[in-house]
């Protein structure tokens, strides 16, 4: 289906170090193939949006019973999903660096590929995504010649764009990853990836 | 179906003041016809729980932000579910005679209807449940006199067995409400009902 300007933007809000945006940003190109739903990445960092309400890190660190639950959760998760997963031996991981290069590279066609890319190293593997390394193997996954990219996370223009988007989240309410927006509706977890679907594809652009 | 002692159990943790156990309660029941799982409500206080780990109120009250996008989240999902709701206007309701009466009537044929009539009652038309006399009406609802349930609330048997309760919930790793329990595995929140279902419905009984 063409995908317009008239089509409904859903937006994904995702944050490189979260489990549960794993899921989401694995699943969302699949199943928005063949709805007339515009996607639209929006890489943001939740640890300015934790410390707003008092969390120095992770609810799921800062809670270590639920912290055993999600991973639990997380497991099973991949398993109906199919996909790889493994709990990483470091959490939360620095994302700051995989945040940047997806923010530079929003307007690529391969943005998607790379932020899955990075996720299944990530919470598939258990790499460290902080590492040049691992996000030089996730841009060559995309087949781009990857220093440039690698470059563009030092660009001013790409730390202020990144911060920009955190600062929407904030004001958009979102409190936690992934989230879904579209028009003045929030959804927030990958068990809400479906129905933001939904709303999107019966939802009308305005005329 | 027949439901006997070779039946998997699927054990429904809720907590009244719980918004998202409303939604547990009232679909239970239905989700399950048909399957050879057996249903064992356990009413619980998510209070002392939530004190464990330093919250003092719920997190939705706590976090306000979280707080209002929860109570959209909510008419959403009564409204895919058929549910009535309403937002009350006090919350988090004490819940405390409700899952007291609850305890007691645990082996009664008429525990889930009661359970769901309390909830609608709070959800669906913003009553206390903390008062007497919407708890009286939930019990007429299920054609029983309701004195001696209402009076079973001040026995000392029953508040020991939910008190016991409370702290097999805290064992089993539970944090907050609705949870699920199969054996070995906990699944958290209404979203994972049918996935907890899935699971009793295909594990097999240690012979």
């Amino acid at each position: 289906m063409r995908k317009g300007p008239d089509n409904v933007k859903l937006e994904i809000w995702f944050e490189f170090a979260s489990t549960y945006s794993y899921l989401t940003v694995s699943r969302a190109e699949d199943l928005l193939a063949g709805t007339p739903v515009e996607l639209a990445w929006r890489p943001f960092l939740l640890g300015p949006i934790f410390r707003d309400r008092g969390l120095e890190t992770s609810p799921f660190v800062l809670d270590p019973v639920k912290g055993r639950y999600m991973w639990r959760d997380m497991a099973r998760r991949c398993e109906q999903y199919g996909l790889p997963f493994m709990h990483p031996t470091v959490f939360p991981m620095n994302g700051l660096k995989a945040a940047r290069i997806m923010t530079a590279a929003l307007n690529e066609p391969w943005s998607g590929a790379f932020a899955r890319s990075v996720f299944t190293a990530q919470f598939g593997r258990g790499a460290d995504i902080s590492d040049d390394g691992i996000l030089r193997t996730a841009l060559e996954a995309c087949s781009i010649p990857p220093e440039p990219w690698l470059d563009r996370k030092h660009c001013p223009k790409t730390k202020d764009a990144l911060r920009t988007a955190t600062d929407r989240a904030r004001r958009l309410g979102i409190f936690g990853a992934p989230s879904m927006v579209v028009g003045d509706e929030l959804f927030w977890g990958d068990d809400r990836l479906e129905d933001a679907i939904a709303f999107a594809s019966s939802a009308r652009c305005p005329s």
